[in-house]
Parts: C-alpha cells; sequence; structure tokens
C-alpha cells in the first residue's frame, strides 16, 4: 500500500504506539486522585504540557488538553457565542457549522483563520491577519491542524490568541489535542465537569493518548533538528507535481509550491476531465491511498467548499485530488503513483463528455 | 500496590491495551475517507456500536460515540439548553455544573439522574423515576457511567431516552464514551463538525479506542456468561465491609450492602473522628490506593457533596473513604487493608478532639 493520506490522519508513529501501551500499564490512575499513582499520571501530564508549550512558544498554563481539534475549535467558537465571528470560507467545517449557528454583534469580534489549509496546504498570511484584527480590536484564532509539527509556530511572535492543535495529524494518537488560550484572553468552558485543566475543560485526563501526544512531539523536534522532515517530505512532494505536469494531460496543480506559500506536505492537483472521486477509487483498487479533500466530508456529493471559494470553477473542484505525504513515504511511492495516474486519467477522461 | 480505586478509573484490561495496540497499526486511517483502509477501520467501528448496543439493548443507531462520559452528559445537557431540568444533588459535576448554567422554563423538562451514584455505589430506583418523568412529558436521562458492564441494563425495558456511557470505568481505555440517544428523542449536537455520527458529533473517529471499548465489551460479556465479577468482586466487598464494621472503632457504611441497593464494587465507608484525605494518604503511605470520593472532585477541600445531600452530616461526609474493587483484586488485597487500616484509622482518631 502507497499510504499519501497523511493530512486526513498520519499512520500513528511506533514511538508513539510504544509510549501508549506502556503508559496504559504504568499510568493508568485517574491523574485528578490524591493517590501516589495519580500524581505519577499527572506529572507525565504535566511533562507534555511543557513540551508541547515549548513548541509553539507559550506557556505552560496556556495549554489546555482537549479531545481533538474539533472540540478545541468549538471551545473558542463557543467562548464568542453572541460576539461577531468572522472567518473565511476556506475553513474547517467544525468552525464554518459551529460560528454559522453563533453570530452575534457584541463585540469584541473574533477572527478565526486556518493557519494552513487542509485541502491545498496553502498558508495564509497569517501575521497580517493578526494585525489587523488586533488593530480592530478583536481577538484571533487560529487552527493550526494542519500545520503543527510541518512548519515552525511562535504564537507569541504571531501574537495569537488562541490556537487548536492535534495530536493525530503528527503521528500521535486520535483523540486527543490540546487549545491555547493567551493569558488574559476571554474563556469560557465548552465540556463542563470536574476541576480538570484548572477548571477549563471537564472529563477524565486521558494520560496515555496525551503521553502519545508526547512521544510524536520528540520524534518531531528530532527530525526538525536535522530538518529530514521538511527537505525529504518536500522533494517527494515536489518531485510528484513535476512528474503529474509533465506527464498527466489536463492536469493543473492547486497548491503552489514554493516554500512559503504551502506546507511541504500536501499536493492538490486537478485533473481536467475526470471525476476525483473515480480517480480515487481507480488509484484504491491499486492500493494507492489519496482522498479529494477533506476526510471530515467524504461522501457528501458536494465539490470542494475550499476549491470552489478558491477558483469558482465546479469542473476544477469536482476533478481535484489531494496526495499528502508523511514519514513513511518514499521515492519508490511516486514511482508506483506515475506508473498508474496516468493510464487512470487518460480512461476517464476518454470516457467524460468534456474535453481536455 | 492495592489498587481499590477502580470507581475512578480501572486498570486497563490487557485484552483491551493488545487490541489498542493491533488497532493502532492495521485500522489507523481515517473512517471518513472513501478508500480501503478507511472502510476496514469504519466496519471495526459499526461493530462495536452493535456489541454495545446489545449490551442495553439499543439499536446501533441510537449509539453515539464520544470522547468520554463528560461529553455525553454535557450534549443531553445542553440540548436542553432552555427548558427545564430535574436532577438531584447525588449528581456527577459535569450533570451538576452545566445544568445549573441552562435553565430554562420551556417544555418538555429534562429528567437526569444517575443508574448508580459514584461514590456510595447506592442502585437508584430509576424505573419509577423514569415512570414519572414520562408521566410527566418529560424526557429521561441516566449516567450509566458507574452501572454500565456492573449491573443489567435494559434501556428498552426501563424505557431510557439518553443515557450515558463510559469506557474506562470497566477496563476500557479512558477517551471514549458513548452516549444512547432513543429514536426519535430530541438532540443537538455539542461538537459540531464534519458528518462523523450522521451529523450528530463532529471529531475524528477514534477507531483505536472504540476497538479497546469493544475488547472490554467482550471481557464483561464473558464474565457474565460465568457470573465471575458480580460473585467474586462482591464477595470481595462485602467481607471487607464485615471486617471494617467488627475490626475498626467508629466505622459505619455509607453503602447499603442488599445486591438490589448498590454496585457489586463499590464500599463507602465513615471514621468517625478521623479525617478522610489523611486517612487516604495514610493508606497511600503503605500502597493502598483508595480515594475519599470523585476524583474529579478531589482536591478541592469541600466534603462530599453526595454523602452531605445524603446524610447532611458534615463530620460524615469529611471522614469517608472509597474503596471501589476490580477484576485484579483478590481476598489477598483485603488481608493486605485489614493489616493497616485498624491502626491509622486508632492513630487518627487519637489526634482528634472528636470523641469516639
Amino acid at each position: 500500500m502507497v499510504y499519501l493520506d497523511y493530512a486526513a490522519t498520519g499512520v500513528m508513529l511506533p514511538e508513539v504506539v510504544e509510549a501508549m501501551r506502556e503508559a496504559e500499564l504504568e499510568f493508568f490512575a485517574n491523574p485528578s486522585a490524591l493517590h501516589t499513582p495519580a500524581h505519577l499520571a499527572m506529572n507525565e501530564i504535566e511533562k507534555v504540557r511543557e513540551k508541547l508549550a515549548k513548541m509553539i512558544n507559550a506557556e505552560p498554563e496556556e495549554i489546555i488538553f482537549t479531545s481533538g481539534a474539533t472540540e478545541s475549535n468549538n471551545t473558542v467558537i463557543r467562548t464568542f457565542e453572541r460576539h461577531e465571528i468572522e472567518t473565511s470560507p476556506l475553513e474547517h467545517h467544525s468552525i464554518l457549522e459551529t460560528a454559522k449557528i453563533f453570530r452575534g454583534e457584541k463585540k469584541p469580534k473574533l477572527y478565526s483563520y486556518m493557519f494552513a489549509n487542509n485541502e491545498t496546504g496553502e498558508l495564509l498570511d497569517i501575521k497580517t491577519l493578526i494585525e489587523k484584527a488586533h488593530t480592530e480590536g478583536g481577538y484571533f484564532h487560529s487552527d493550526l491542524t494542519q500545520a503543527f509539527g510541518k512548519v515552525p509556530i511562535d504564537v507569541k511572535e504571531l501574537g495569537l490568541d488562541y490556537a487548536t492543535i492535534s495530536a493525530h495529524k503528527i503521528g500521535g494518537p486520535v483523540g486527543i489535542g490540546a487549545l491555547y488560550v493567551k493569558k488574559g484572553a476571554l474563556f469560557k468552558p465548552l465540556l463542563v465537569g470536574g476541576n480538570q485543566e484548572k477548571g477549563r475543560r471537564g472529563g477524565t485526563y486521558n494520560t496515555a493518548a496525551i503521553i502519545g501526544l508526547g512521544a510524536a512531539i520528540d520524534e518531531i523536534f528530532k527530525k526538525r533538528a536535522s530538518s529530514e522532515y521538511d527537505t525529504r517530505v518536500r522533494a517527494l512532494r515536489d518531485e510528484l507535481a513535476r512528474r503529474i505536469l509533465e506527464e498527466v494531460k489536463g492536469s493543473s496543480l492547486n497548491t503552489d509550491l514554493s516554500p512559503d506559500k504551502s506546507l511541504p506536505n500536501i499536493l492538490n492537483v486537478s485533473f481536467r476531465a475526470a471525476e476525483g472521486e473515480a480517480i480515487q477509487l481507480y488509484l484504491d483498487a491499486e492500493g494507492i491511498i489519496v482522498s479529494t479533500g477533506s476526510a471530515c466530508a467524504a461522501g457528501d456529493g458536494k465539490p470542494s467548499h475550499v476549491l470552489m471559494a478558491k477558483t469558482g470553477d465546479a469542473e476544477i473542484a469536482h476533478s481535484s485530488i489531494r496526495f499528502s505525504f508523511g514519514v513513511s513515504n518514499t521515492k519508490d511511492d511516486v514511482e508506483k503513483v506515475m506508473e498508474v495516474l496516468p493510464g487512470i486519467i487518460d480512461k476517464l477522461q476518454k470516457m467524460s463528455t468534456i474535453e481536455v
């Protein structure tokens, strides 16, 4: 199998699987209790909180662990339940759908923009957007789900007020994420219950998953130190893009490959007169795993809301494929894709009434 | 270590640890995607959904997976945001605190009562409460966190409209739970995002944790078939109660041991003139792990709100210890507790100004 759907979820790193297995056996106690096994578990949680804070240049007390990016996003949006919320049509549904429900008029306003788009990998000009939001007296939230661990992020330098973090996009476990809340920023808990997370998020601490996130962060620190991830993954992505443009008729990139314009690991391509879901299924039959866009919206039959917003062209949006790379990929994977992709596209284009 | 804090969280069953490790490697894909690895993951999720539904006699489509009991509880309470909510002072904080925020006047009313209390193990007369709620045109929610897997529960026979389920209290993983929503009952999603759970709960499916929950359910089915859990755990609990009453001065039970009055695994005891947290710490120093009540409320310095509501006696509430048993416990554990407990209580009582 050639797995190129890392933006939907990463393959869990072996280091993470092992760290979690150990944690499940060793740090099983409920960390909120007052006994020794609880303290031991809580110590491990606090170590990960420090690690995560360090990675984005935040203070540990500005990090709240959640069940994942959707919960983090929902928490911020609900905090601004009766405020005005500004966002872009490129956002993930966990922002768009929640913001739809809650649109008020009271100040201060919340601005919510993702750091990097999940379908195209596009890096937004967050710094400028944040400056604008602050000039207007608002708060700024960024969904870092795709960007975290792929590009360096400094919340202090950027001036972010809120940031959403997911573990499973970086080889960590599903079901754990975090929310960065700048000291002093408005905050209303979404999950209410016990005193966990200093009353900011109820629910039993998920020690093993938090430790798994910590192990994934460790691997990022190692790879970043050697620039391995960025250089290697980017080279594979760029090589696939170059070969597709050369060898596949009617192909056009929806991702700008310049280093400051996109994440290193995502490549979104449209194939004129070939339907995205059909391409995906033919590739699947060959053991090549890609997606047409966001897994969260998969199967709803609609063209990508992101590509529609960017291009206004339903044909482009309907014929797109997202290739997303990760640590397990090699040059051989690119080779395997290129062995079958031109033939699949050619077949589909011949079946189509649209001219290429 | 003698672990007697199963009501806070269970020791993860080895079968669960192994099932999760395998799932993390094999079913890692995002189940919402359209490719083969996604379908394989989704199949596993649906198998667990059926298993869980069967266990409480629900339909699979009435089960929504969540991040745990707190999220399930919050989801139900928020659904009735502008309705009247009736609950008891014995409930968990994830019910009490959320219900405090949302108290409206509009019908239909929500009744929320836990099936079994988490501090005393007391089984409520749910059937009568449900009948009353339905007679009055309301909906009924029960938090099954402590009861699920410990006593048989039939949602159809009881007529429950909503039920909260947690995995980690039965030896499953933390970070996964479920909400039973009767077909046709009012429902408003709490976590909004993608189309997961048929639009009822956004967020990437936590496949490995769901499979872990399934493995824990398998173990319950096995044990229930042999009545092993109930008979063995109940015998240990009752033996400890008997010996405490006989050998420890000033002890009184807060748990009614009759089979129809309490869960088989929880024993709550008060020790006159001895402070609960002090007892817990002394036991901890001897490697015996118990709690004074709910881990979620631990460390807040207040007496148990459950025992206060039941007895109105701050002395009883302040001097209570919860022993909660699970699959790993043996007669030897009871022996070890009784080797040190009388001495600890005697020492604390001698330090107290209250007469025993």
